[in-house]
């Protein structure tokens, strides 16, 4: 039997144009001569399109889209995901379903069984659990029909309370009395840097244990805040890897079930190459699903500007971004030299306005209020706050998105201006640790110095006042980060963190401003998500509470 | 039997605070000789706590809080609501469950069984539901122990598919035939003006379909966006209330389960008083419970602002409360006529700075990049951010929040400059349409005139250029939100909506304002929910999208 892979990058909600990619496949794996061509998770809507899932128009959308699909589908098969009306007068609305459509028509259905309502997963908001099990028997082969979630009812272990159990049932346990000799599963799975292992872990244990081979298709692009990497596998019954599709990119595999023998898997990569990709790619599908293609930043001279200009330039191109540069009266002469090198290396347009004049006009219209009292934090954000008010600026009157270069450990511990530096519709860095960004920057500067040297030498500062650098009041980042991966990505206690060999004090701190930031975060722009658990749609956390 | 509803207002994680109430209110119904008090759901950890209910020391410690209110129990017995751990190896982590504390122990536990997962709730992201049924036997009385959702297993239908069973099981049809002869119901139920009858209804249909009279806990007081109106229950089996505890406010009631005959219920209010109080409730206990005591707001001289003055005052006193005022060049005389005016009604604290320095300074920054485009958007939108600059500058010198103004009709069509009038810690009207605005005025100038007629008579105007009007950019407000109202709380096509008498065209504009605007609202303050659907954590809609 020879079956297709395709791994695409879907849009929500764009019904016409994900239907046509998938017919467009549908007519090249036909072209080839496949059988079957599985198609990823809910893939006429787009992954996951959240409470348009509660619109009727959008759900009749759906199915019609996948009618339209059907009628394409002779002499060829295909496993497409997308929603289904859940018929009983119980339950909630819909399932989530992969459909099988051949011989013109819709012939079968099956509904997901385990429902992911965790970090991102909000599954169970909009679909019943399937209760019911059947295979699948197509060309001869009785195939195990799974989506996404349901071959993970054994999870690595991802609370401080060891269960790895989450779910009442097994859907492969359900169905291996029929004898499946194939596993599908259609997928919708998102990257995280630290736990990309576990993915292929569990699909090979899953082969293995029934000893029958697995096909994987996920989707790949972002939508906001989610990246979908793609790597679809094949997997033998030996739990051996045998094809691996691309990563970050559309791709498109034929396999015959009955020659699972040549491997054609991706090379090894490094996390921080995969974070970068992931970047590049969440900032691309960001700004073309949304209809932009131009983007604007400011540019401090320091590292996490320098690399989100970068990245930017990778993913849109160096005609489409344009930065600015705002010293203020506390910036050193070598950033806005460093920020002119960076901009010239990557040849994009800069211009260079001074805040001074305006920061000045506030300060005098306050002074009949701020009589008297000491230079604090309320000057030091009206200079973030007008460097806020310049790139909005430009963003309104040239049309281009604002990117956000705030990165993990200033976004953990608040360190950022609500409505200054905190600005942007997207925030490329929000989920890699400052520690990770200059690792992204010598992966950038690989080739050839693109980021300049010094931007990455220097001490961290925002400049705000003189000589100012962020260790006056933050721990060095080293140290500061593993903190917050412990508190944040493990979920530690504080004091299993101390336990690690950290001042218990420091500790305490740091958990403080976490803790206390929740409101900043709440008003934060959307966040590139690369870990296990990002700021934003994974992690709620109320901004009213005592703990 | 003799029973006390204690309705009281917990705060997330303060369980030191939540246990000395608890004590308290255990100590005065011993006295006053009660043989069960009952608290509310989720009591010792206040509701809902998130994704807290992942850390183990949270868990910990809501454990060890419910054994120290055990030792309280002697002579006297109580239902607390807290979370328990699941001990078998499957399913979630926890149940959210109704504890029984009898002798000085803990003597018994029930599960909740249908875990809200839809709106603002999000129970099944933390807790596995109940599968197994008891009854609760003390005082010689039967008791069917519920939390909250176990009683709507038939909801009132709340979208377009038109189903009303969104469960498999209904908690009361399965202790049925345990013969009940009185439900109680431990309850955390969120504030909807517009379907506050539902409540009553669902409960008052429970008792008299079983026959038994039923008590139901509510809590008071609100948590960021989400505001619990007390209003707890006693219903006789003839379906009639009995008893009908306060709103927005703690209360207490004894009851004798031998007498339920005299009626003591709360006297009937017009939705614009429950919403006035709601929000009043909205802003005390933000503030109290975040540890702040003072606001601010920019006063324009128009009716929102007006408004959130008034209200802050009622909240928070007078004395807490501080106004800026600033005028831009093109703001009428009357508008800062008008905005004193109502800050000597008030009482409060007024200033007035001019923003047009700092917008010339900003021009001037900005002329040779804009040379030769027109004034438009750009421009306009740099006055909205001056004012948040200085408004920000307050709250950073003084430790004030600032009170967001924005009203759910700007909000839904993105009529509002992000980091500019969208600024605040708190939004007070975004769940209000602007039409109920002026019902709020009316109703806060019943007795005497507190907002100058001017702000309530005038054409609403953003004025951010000569002569604007609102009416300009959007359709008269009673139309606007008659749309939205459709859009948003009925979630009613566009072809529905037009049905109803309105121009397609025109449903068409303001539907897609509303979806391009999903980014705006990403980043806007926490909003005060006092409908059945409100911007922010209930209404989940992608921001990259094509629908």
């Amino acid at each position: 039997m020879k079956i297709a892979l395709a791994q695409l990058n879907y849009r929500i909600g764009d019904f016409d144009g994900n239907k046509e990619k998938i017919r467009e496949t549908i007519r090249k794996a036909s072209v080839l001569g496949a059988d079957l061509v599985v198609f990823s998770e809910l893939a006429v809507t787009g992954y996951y399109p959240h409470d348009l899932l509660e619109k009727r128009e959008f759900i009749e959308r759906a199915e019609a889209t996948i009618k339209e699909i059907a009628a394409d589908c002779k002499g060829i098969a295909a496993l497409v995901g997308g929603p289904a009306i859940n018929q009983s007068d119980k339950g909630k609305m819909l399932y989530n379903a992969a459909w099988y459509l051949a011989e013109g028509e819709v012939r079968d259905v099956f509904f997901k069984t385990l429902l992911p309502t965790y970090d991102v997963f909000d599954e169970y908001r909009h679909f019943e659990p399937n209760r019911n099990f059947h295979i699948l028997e197509t060309s001869g082969i009785r195939i195990a029909v799974t989506i996404c979630e349901d071959i993970w009812d054994e999870q690595p272990t991802f609370t401080e309370f060891g269960k790895n159990r989450i779910y009442q049932t097994s859907p492969l346990e359900e169905l291996a009395p029929s004898g499946p000799e194939m596993i599908i599963n259609l997928s919708a799975s998102p990257f995280s840097y630290n736990q990309e292992t576990w993915r292929k872990d569990i699909l090979r244990k899953k082969a293995r244990q029934y000893g029958v081979p697995l096909i994987y298709v996920n989707q790949t692009g972002a939508h906001a805040e989610i990246i979908f990497d793609g790597g679809s596998l094949v997997i033998s019954g030996e739990g051996e890897i045998i094809h691996e599709l691309k990563y970050f990119n559309e791709d498109f595999r034929m396999i015959d079930t009955e020659d699972l023998t040549a491997r054609e898997v991706q090379p090894a990569t490094d996390y921080i190459e995969k974070i970068h990709d992931a970047l590049i790619c969440g900032i691309r599908d960001y700004f073309f699903k949304s209809g932009f293609s131009k983007a604007t930043l400011g540019l401090s001279g320091g590292i996490d500007s320098a690399v989100v200009a970068a990245l930017a330039v990778k993913a849109l191109g160096a005609g489409n971004v344009r930065v600015l540069l705002m010293p203020s009266r506390f910036s050193s002469s070598h950033s806005v030299d460093d920020a002119v090198a960076l901009a010239e290396n990557l040849g994009i347009r800069y211009d260079i306005v001074r805040i001074h004049e305006a920061v000045d006009a506030f300060e005098a219209g306050l002074a009949p209020l701020f009589e008297g009292l000491p230079h604090d934090v309320a000057e030091e954000n009206i200079q973030a706050r007008a460097r806020g008010i310049y790139i909005m600026a430009i963003s309104n009157k040239f049309g281009h998105i604002v990117l956000n270069t705030t990165n993990k450990s200033e976004c953990a511990v608040g360190y950022g201006t609500l409505y200054g530096d905190m600005n942007g519709g997207l925030a490329v860095l929000g989920d890699v640790y400052k520690t990770d960004v200059y690792h992204l920057a010598r992966f950038i500067n690989r080739h050839q110095s693109v980021i300049p040297e010094n931007s990455i030498l220097k001490p961290p500062s925002a400049e705000l006042r003189p000589d100012q650098k962020d260790s006056d009041s933050l721990p060095e980042y080293d140290l500061l980060d593993k903190i917050l991966y412990q508190y944040i990505e493990l979920n530690r206690t504080p004091s299993d963190i101390a336990g690690t060999g950290i001042d218990p004090l420091l500790v305490s701190r740091v958990i403080r401003m976490v803790n206390m930031n929740e409101y900043k975060r709440f008003q934060a722009a959307p966040i590139l998500r690369v870990s296990s658990k990002a700021f934003g749609a994974g992690r709620k956390m109320p901004i009213v509470a005592k703990f």
